[in-house]
């Protein structure tokens, strides 16, 4: 906000702006990301588009979009919207590079829905017409924006408390029903085609490379006999990374099981655990678990220490801080006189998106390692 | 005990004796057993023999042995004191097979500590000896014995609340200090040549078994690069199991990272969390978390539930509990009437074993995998 006794000048390189959002597509997701745009300080919902004007209609009053919010009846009529400053994508994954392409050409600042893409060399085109179009690249990994996860990397960060890390397990799982398993994108070739891999593993891989600081991994190997449905497309994989220094992750991720979203990041010196990384287990505060130089009581009878529960406070929901910094990013560039996009975004998407392609080429290869190569 | 107004016969048949332990050797572990033994309500401590007489008299001091327990040595005074029914062997894994086999012949049943042999082949004489001479065998896999363990596995069987074993994921890890990765005998290829695999190891080994109710895996892999020591003995290692219908459990176990013990095991209904199995944090009381049917309120901002976490209390330390049931054993066998050992003890074990032998059957043919066979 421009304080009264700021003068213009100063004001316009430093005041916070609203970063107008629209909205392609009438999918699930964007309900819980619409709402997250009007929680965020810096942000409103400005329009939707659909294919159909009448679904975005629908869509809008369904879930209580403002009155003042435009709705279209086409993708490009949001791209053509000059008072638009942002477009949130949720399309299915194969529509990405379409539709991030186009929307970046017309200078739209860019939340993605995860997976980015289909693979890194389609990302590579998606990120290069951001770049090229001096706009903001984000993926929508809420969880990097709750405050939690920033406490929890200076734990792993501690070299007295957490040492240096050894070993991840991560799993993100959640039974699916049978209209899901039937007709959700994410069981189609031709929607998402990555399936359980690209959409529940792509938190996990997050997981592991956020762990590690986001060092890419030497080797990526896709454990044997992942389930597939009669079409091809995972439903539940495992995989591990291998580091140069002899650290290891494996994660699991599917469909088929109870809901299920944890990290175990084990250090020389310490244990993290987290049960509920991907979406809390409430939006106010979040829980996580540390314990440092774990060792027994004489004989080895009891431990000398239990781990320690953390409580985490947010003062808005993690969709909303993500939405919040996206947009900050976004002023920055209109206003604050940033010289380009901030560029940890489409690394991190990049960098995750890296090890999905070397999962696949795994289970291409027969469930050989294949090496990851920025 | 014999009730006073029972007769010798009745008495003889149904009556509770005590099982009278020899120790051979003064290893650090037998320091706990020895107390369990002495706790355990139908066991009781009667003799330790070592190569050396001086150690062995030093070390029941030091540990407060009861003043009546005697001192050999050698540990055949040991196997040859009539008086004694059971030998507690917390050898090196590689003189388990020579003195098993004797106690064994001269008629002792037999606990002994994990791993219980080098290999399935080594164990299988073992197993024969005892089957043959019709004495108990038990291996020293602790938290076996603990109540908690038996309320988990009800929680796995109950097919509305856990459904189906999807996934399992196991760690132990300890931080050895350089005293124990230069001279203890599990760093030592010609003591404990399996390293971590077989003491860290065997206990996620024997979990992932345990959540699939003791169904083998099809086949057994293990992860690339290992960490072995100088002599190739393993101080980390990473393994995976593969059952028949999809299921799969990953395991990491090293020497190398915080005390670390976790079983996470994955239904289709329910999610079931441990993070101190194989030594509970407190004797008193052990927990762990459950939660079932675990999924999103609207708009996935949050979850339908929380785990639950649920504490059960033990009368006696699951080492305790392991010696009671094993002196019942035995007591059976001598007294109550039972035509042979308990089998579901050595099958345990030998179940374990075989996948020991699959994960460095692995190792050695380059990380493939290796069909499981009974």
């Amino acid at each position: 906000m421009v304080e009264p006794h700021t003068t213009t000048t100063v004001a316009a390189a430093n005041a916070t702006t609203t970063t107008r959002f629209g909205i392609l597509g009438c999918a699930g997701i964007a309900r819980k990301v619409s709402r997250a745009i009007t929680l965020s300080p810096n942000s409103t919902l400005h329009a939707i588009g659909s294919r159909s004007i009448e679904k975005a209609r629908t869509y809008a009053t369904a879930n209580g979009f403002p009155s003042s919010t435009k709705i279209y009846g086409s993708y490009d009529e949001v791209l053509d919207d000059p008072e638009i400053d942002a477009v949130y994508i949720p399309l299915p994954t194969s529509l990405h590079l379409h539709w991030v392409v186009r929307a970046a050409e017309k200078k739209k600042h860019v939340l993605v829905e995860k997976p980015p893409a289909l693979n890194v060399k389609e990302l590579d085109v998606i990120l290069n017409a951001c770049e090229v179009n001096g706009v903001q690249f984000m993926d929508g990994t809420m969880w990097m924006h709750h405050p939690r996860t920033k406490i929890m990397a200076d734990f792993l960060g501690n070299s007295q408390l957490f040492g240096q890390l050894k070993a991840v397990q991560s799993s993100f799982t959640f039974s699916a029903d049978s209209e899901f398993l039937e007709n959700d994108i994410r069981v189609k070739p031709d929607l998402d085609a990555l399936g359980a891999l690209g959409d529940a593993g792509w938190y996990c891989i997050r997981a592991c490379l956020w762990a590690a600081n986001y060092e890419l991994p030497k080797f990526v190997t896709a454990l044997r006999n992942p389930i597939k449905n009669s079409v091809g497309v995972l439903l539940s994989v495992d995989a591990s990374l291998h580091w140069e220094d002899g650290k290891v992750a494996t994660f699991h991720c599917s469909f088929l099981s109870n809901l299920t979203m944890d990290i175990t990041a084990i250090g020389t010196k310490g244990t993290l655990r987290v049960n509920d990384f991907i979406i809390p287990y409430k939006e106010a505060e979040a829980s996580f678990s540390t314990v440092s130089e774990a060792w027994f009581t004489d004989m080895d009878l009891e431990w000398n220490r239990k781990p320690s529960e953390h409580i985490v406070s947010a003062d808005l929901p993690q969709e909303a801080l993500l939405v919040k910094e996206f947009s900050a990013l976004v002023d920055a560039i209109k206003h604050g006189g940033a010289l380009a996009p901030e560029n940890k975004w489409p690394t991190l998407s990049r960098k995750t998106q890296l090890i999905i392609d070397a999962v696949v080429a795994s289970i291409d290869k027969g469930f050989l390692p294949v090496e990851v190569v920025y």
